[in-house]
């Protein structure tokens, strides 16, 4: 096996795809071969990487010979038929689709929340790591340092999602439709049911017997199961703003312990992949375009929540935080879980090197 | 006195000023005379009403003799000087900036919520009446039924505000903005410091030394006078999204007694002032287009908090509403309050007639 990586990319040509071959590409990420596959519609189209043109293959059963890492983004019902084909063949898989996450046995990773769910996971030795939903990554990036520092007891969470959630096709029609609502035109309605330009609505997802939305339920189930703690109360309000590609979250936190801004700006500065932009004289906190093609998920409007007085021994904590939903929220998640992978293995080989000479 | 009312709007070429116009035309308001107030830049031009032309004066110290209800909506500093003018001259004000709200002795009225608070206003008799603010009255007209029945303990409230809030100038600029950014031309910014099409932004008022901005704290101490109990906590987190004049909430409510979707659900459909559009099958929810040119508040995602058991005797509840920041949450709510004011008129004319003729 030699140190570069034989690599598939699943669903290459959707915006989550496109942003594989980007952040493998800037991150140096240790490629030997990249395999781009996607439906038999994008075949034969070439997308560049490294300065070379990279020809799309269709996707078949028989794609994943000799790949050893497969990032998947093509969707749940492709992941669910040619996941477990590509783990089968041997390939790593990191799926970003819904498919997997609940399965019990399949590692839900957030890198800088639980990586220690990847021991045992070992590259190019089969096996299906799943990629946390986009609005969940976002949330629990920021929360967690909170969580582990003072026990968050409840989140009451709102969201103002971006279309890019939704796919590229979403964000064209986001374009479109407000460039035909400003020519005094109706809006077409393809993707969405109801006009997006300049409008906003309850996510789209199906809602179940309790009221609650799929996405919303992503946000309550996959947080629990990354952080191995289902005690946590969480309440989800997930809607859909005009807006590209980066989400914004609203999270009300009640805590066990006392913690006041200053304390909870500094947690969150030592914080890995948040940074934070908290000016309250010059009033500039996080916005979508702040965070659109950033890795960190920003945090701002830190603040002790005054509905909260500290009675009872419940404290209260306000925050506004932006991710990139096609970063953060998706692709570079599953490229850093991939990265953590490459990183066992090279301990691993320089494990087995000493070994060998210390014999 | 005449049965029709001599009437001025101060403000009358902004965006609330406009829609007192049409409202007064629209309700059939018993107007005689209508006095149309505004800047010196915009005296000269006219406004249409009941199909003649009514030419703008400006507004004066002395605009207010013979004027018995003004409705005031040119911001807080107009209404600071000219308000109490009005009202030494006779007018009865109602006034829609911040001036006065939180003033001892000055009525914050929502028609729906707190009409007693207008006992003893007499119209033409001099006084001023506060309107509250758009996005306090927008979660007041759904929660106080709610309140009423079961008592809130507590609200969490995350907002999604429309440009309207910002006045016309600001509508225009977000129109300006998306053109220059589908154009591939940087946004113009001069109502607000950052980019608004397609982005969103922590409301731009002025932050206090606890961390929230002027909005938000509007609807916590609003809310507290106009319900008279300000027992009730609330945290708020107030943000502009791009969209033109309907707000939309998503507002989290703390119970002391159990009450289910459904129970919620038939409370707000005899409440005033609100319209349910809550379809889970179809998944259609209040948006603000729903909302933008219509009286009601729109109330959804109505559903028992997940993360509320009941246990310790707290219960929770889920619901996303929309309003006409421009109608309910400014002009309409204003010439409702004067349409009582009316009504109470009326009645006591009536009575007097009634005492005279029973002699």
């Amino acid at each position: 096996m030699s140190g570069n990586l034989s690599v598939a990319i699943v669903g290459a040509t959707g915006a989550v795809g496109q942003e594989f071959v980007r952040l493998l590409a800037e991150r140096r990420f240790p490629v030997g071969r990249l395999k781009l596959l996607a439906s038999r519609r994008s075949a034969g189209k070439t997308v560049e990487f490294q300065g070379r043109p990279h020809t799309i293959e269709e996707l078949t059963d028989d794609s994943f010979q000799d790949v050893e890492l497969a990032l998947f983004s093509a969707g749940a019902s492709i992941s669910r038929k040619f996941a477990p084909l590509a783990a089968e063949a041997g390939a790593t898989v990191v799926d970003n689709s819904s498919a997997f996450r609940m399965t019990p046995g399949i590692p839900l990773v957030v890198p800088e929340v639980n990586p220690e769910a990847l021991e045992g996971v070992e590259l190019g030795n089969g096996g299906i790591i799943a990629n946390p939903n986009c609005s969940t990554i976002i949330m629990i990036v920021p929360v967690t340092p909170i969580h582990r520092a003072v026990r968050v007891r409840r989140i009451v969470v709102s969201t103002y999602q971006a279309a890019s959630g939704a796919g590229a096709a979403a964000m064209a029609e986001l374009e479109q439709q407000t460039r035909e609502v400003l020519a005094g035109r109706s809006p077409t309605c393809e993707i969405f049911r109801q006009q997006y330009a300049f409008n906003l609505f309850s996510h789209d997802s199906g809602i179940g017997p309790d009221g609650y939305n799929t996405e919303e339920m992503k946000m309550v189930r996959e947080s629990h199961k990354i952080w191995g703690d289902s005690s946590v109360a969480i309440t989800a309000t997930c809607v859909r703003v005009p807006v590209m590609r980066a989400h914004a979250e609203s999270i009300n936190l009640e805590l066990e312990e006392a913690l006041d801004a200053d304390q909870a700006r500094s947690l969150l500065a030592n914080a890995h992949g948040v940074s934070i932009l908290d000016d309250r004289t010059g009033n500039r906190f996080p916005t979508p375009l702040d965070a659109s093609g950033r890795d960190d998920v920003f945090v701002g409007r830190i603040r002790a929540d005054i509905s909260r007085s500290g009675k009872n021994g419940v404290h209260g904590l306000d925050l506004f935080v932006c991710g990139d939903q096609i970063r953060k929220g998706a692709a570079l998640n599953a490229v850093q879980i991939a990265e953590r992978l490459v990183g066992d293995r090279t301990r691993r080989s320089a494990r087995r090197v000493e070994v060998s000479l210390s014999r």
